[in-house]
């Protein structure tokens, strides 16, 4: 794919993501880095919100995962969360369970988890995460 | 302009940009990403908020874009965003539309949006984005 | 230290640094960036909360500096900060006086400061930090 701009910075837009609803990308590559839009517990095949606090916050993590897998990078490669929640002792708890299972128990990424007062569309978890995947050399 | 920091960290305090109002500047390069502060939609001609919604949604963005460039980013430069609101019914939609203008219909970078319970000086809306733009090799 | 993931990823455990209590990390390094998780005002020795907003407020960037030290960034090398805090009238005033005698007069990184609806264990407010510590050349 072609960069978006001289300074090649690219936007990402893969098969199987959700997709935006606003003027936003799922994600992007600069550099060595790979950033991921705010995700949250979206099932892609529908583009709407999964059922279940459980089950949402788990697929917000899938989608993250599988933007950044597009790109080389797996969630060993996470350099970086902020989790926005809006009920802070309900999902703080949820988000460490779920981040145990999808990491098998760590080393996790360095994380900051807030409370906001509120998410699109009333949503319960969103989350954001940067991603390290160096470029291949030329040719490889 | 040297480095503040023997690891080549460097501030920015480009002309023309707001002044900073408390301990933070404008934005800093390292390496080849520009990381600009959280802006508001203030004019940097008078240092005051802009009046109404919508204009000031767009100062916040010409403010961000403004510093970037002097770096030799330009909003499809962008790489990551983070919006804070303080009303998401209201303000997510003018977001989307000033973006849309901004960026020519697109692509758009990575963003995340949430709503937080207050900013700066009562404001509406703040914006927060890095930037990729290599450095030139030496004697370019 | 080897890296977490092949692609040269690594967190973070420096000795003296505070003890993470969910599935988190308290930084990471990706290329020439330190990434540290969002820090509070949690004293090490004891792992318990700090009395008082201004040692607080103090503590929790001191966990940050100590972190980025440990990777050779001190406070000047910092490229971005987000600063989270409950109550923005009442703790703005104080990070910018902490932040002035921490940096020293400046110059200051480029800083987001948000009022949040709730941080965990009911704190006052966080900080997250990136700096910018390239990598030394093999064998120096």
């Amino acid at each position: 794919m072609p960069p978006d701009s001289p300074n090649g910075m690219r936007t990402l837009s893969p098969a199987g993501a959700i997709a935006p609803t606003g003027t936003w990308s799922v994600g992007a590559r600069a550099g060595d880095f790979i950033f991921v839009a705010g995700m949250r517990g979206i099932d892609p095949a529908t583009n709407t919100l999964v059922a279940g606090d459980e089950p949402r916050v788990r697929q917000a993590f899938k989608n993250m995962a599988q933007i950044a897998a597009t790109e080389g990078a797996t969630l060993r490669d996470a350099v970086r969360l902020v989790v926005y929640v809006t009920d802070m002792a309900r999902l703080r708890p949820l988000v460490n369970q779920i981040q145990s299972d999808l990491w098998d128990g760590g080393p996790y990424p360095p994380r900051t988890i807030v409370e906001v007062a509120r998410l699109n569309q009333d949503d319960i978890v969103e989350v954001e995460g940067t991603f390290f995947a160096p470029r291949k050399p030329e040719g490889k």
